[in-house]
């Protein structure tokens, strides 16, 4: 297979980088080459091109710079997040309420703090997608830490009503953790606006490099060390900064800012194409709240279809049957069948996942492709 | 200051990308920039690469590519492998042994170690900067479990008696870590034929990118995991692959294998003439054991010198007063001060660290630098 006759419909997977955001890296793996630690002039160089990269991402998350520490990607940022978190504040209460249709990084974290004596509630959702409000507000207790509620789901698109969330969570003197790994890049984000006290990204996720991301950690909130070492990132994460990476989600940062608005209404069209013209197909429905849905993701549900032999068949097309973190399990996804779908339905279906370099020919492609295998 | 003027000696703190690094990785940046963990045919065959890479980094080690876990970076893997063997073998013992001049990362991880209920002993060097073997035999206990000794230090070169100590610690029924990271792509290294269990390193020690590192775990050998998520490497280090990263280590590998020998004389030449002709400099002498010390590093210490202001002076040179992960604190080196010298000597010495790109008249610039400096 030829990468230029691919089909790309897997961009909550990883998104292809742009150009210019490679263009921007390059420096850093030829002349700026210096470790940013480093005391001498080239080294202090190097680190104020750091420093620019955290401006650029504080900026577009409305952060302080000095609130941004750099990661190698949402896992860890995640890791860091709530573990750190719930080991600062153990001494207040070892309670933690998340969500069952979280990423698995957020579910194994949970599930980790378990077994060093934690306990987690875990809340469900509705047949949409959106967690259920009533259920979470009967979780919150005196002894709750964190609440961890994801921003935008990264197999359906559906957004968490997350200001209501936040609200609940603060008048019960919680901490509010989100992974925003879906959302940071896609969509508006003020965390001083919503007063986010942690929020959890990745580059890569929005034209950036791999092995970068980051951790927004709100002035005064507590985070315990989980790399040790030589005390980078204000001491909360060791290790040689990964400086072209930093410089390319800086301008990731910058560029998703710039152009949020055009990317997100050209994407948008190309989401309804093709959302529309699929679901003219008998017995197919979309997944997940229509309303209050992210304007790249799909997941639909196709009769008598087995996403995973789809998959497998057309060579020259990416699609998932669920998050690319757990397609090596032929397994149906966990956040479709919380969702209430059969394990037959969730089988049967696709995540399409959009992105700006996405075109018009291409949806028409995809949706003959799948019309014609479903007719036969 | 222009990069292309700059005198760069502080190859420990990071090296310069090998330019064949840089283009094997470009085309993951581009066109292959797929999700490894993908399971459509786009993302399998990424996955190809990254298994390609981890073949790479296994025949320069003589391990076996299933005994590769890719990391950040040398910090996360000493993270990983220093934590993760201590939880997982806790229940057979809870004291483990370091050395006092090894790096930051090990030192802060066993302070945490210290924190949740583990014992640590650690060993003192002599005045040359090698281990002292008796004091280490006689801290062997039967609930010793890991013993953790670098094999090269990144302060002085000096090369640890390793395979006294590994016999030693087997001997004892421990595990041996080792963290390798000065050593990797600059020594042969076999870690079946020395019987290690565990090693860790960074691609941009060795003309690799920074952000990507790898722990060798000896099949067998038990690691709790630190990164929870979607269960990549092995379940060992969630989060998405950094394809690019990876391509660029397996690249470094190999190319490492390769010319080890062409570079490590060369390096070798450079470095007997900086250091003989520096020591003819009254009053200047080497830090730490000369016959057991790598090619590329270089510690003197120099009369009446502050080794911080000369580093601030000379915009255009880059050496360092110590490892660049402290160097934003203008303390001693631990490492000196542990081999005895007094504050004043160890504020006054240079570490000098040098790579393939050097070149005989830096040599000679940076001499006549130093001996200017000096004579004024």
């Amino acid at each position: 297979m030829n990468t230029s006759e691919l089909i790309y419909f897997d961009n909550n997977a990883t998104t292809p980088l742009d150009e210019r955001v490679l263009e921007s890296m390059l420096p850093y793996f030829k002349n700026d080459f210096g470790n940013s630690s480093s005391s001498h002039h080239f080294g202090k160089r190097i680190n104020n091109a750091v420093q620019k990269a955290r401006e650029q991402i504080s900026s577009l998350l409305n952060a302080e710079p000095k609130e941004i520490i750099f990661t190698s990607g949402a896992t860890e940022s995640i890791n860091l997040g709530l573990k750190g978190c719930a080991i600062a504040y153990q001494s207040k209460g070892k309670h933690i309420i998340t969500c069952k249709t979280e990423h698995k990084a957020v579910l194994d974290t949970c599930k980790y703090l378990e077994q060093i004596g934690f306990e987690v509630t875990y809340i469900s959702v509705k047949n949409d997608g959106i967690i259920d409000i009533e259920e979470f507000k009967n979780a919150l207790r005196k002894d709750t830490i964190i609440v961890s509620i994801m921003w935008v789901n990264n197999e359906t698109g559906v957004i968490q009503p997350i200001e209501d969330i936040i609200e609940l969570t603060h008048e019960n003197d919680s901490i509010f953790f989100t992974d925003a790994t879906q959302a940071v890049g896609k969509i508006p984000i003020d965390v001083y606006e919503l007063d986010i006290d942690l929020l959890s990204f990745s580059a890569h996720k929005f034209y950036g490099p791999k092995g970068i991301g980051g951790l927004f950690i709100k002035r005064g909130i507590k985070v315990d060390t989980q790399l040790h070492g030589g005390g980078h990132e204000y001491g909360l994460r060791s290790g040689t900064s990964n400086v072209p990476a930093i410089i390319g989600i800086g301008k990731a940062c910058e560029i998703a800012l710039e152009e949020m608005k055009v990317n997100s209404e050209y994407v948008k069209y190309l989401q309804n194409e093709l959302e529309d013209r699929l679901l003219q197909i008998k017995g197919t429905y979309s997944n997940g709240n229509k309303s209050n849905r992210i304007y790249n993701t799909l997941n639909i549900c196709f009769p008598s279809f087995d996403a995973n032999f789809f998959i497998d068949k057309y060579k020259n097309i990416a699609v998932s049957n669920g998050s690319a973190c757990t397609a090596a399990l032929v397994q149906p996804s966990h956040v479709l069948i919380e969702m209430g779908l059969s394990e037959e339905q969730a089988l049967g279906s696709l995540r399409l996942s959009l992105s700006k370099k996405n075109t018009i020919e291409e949806v028409n492609e995809l949706i003959n492709i799948i019309t014609t295998y479903l007719k036969r």
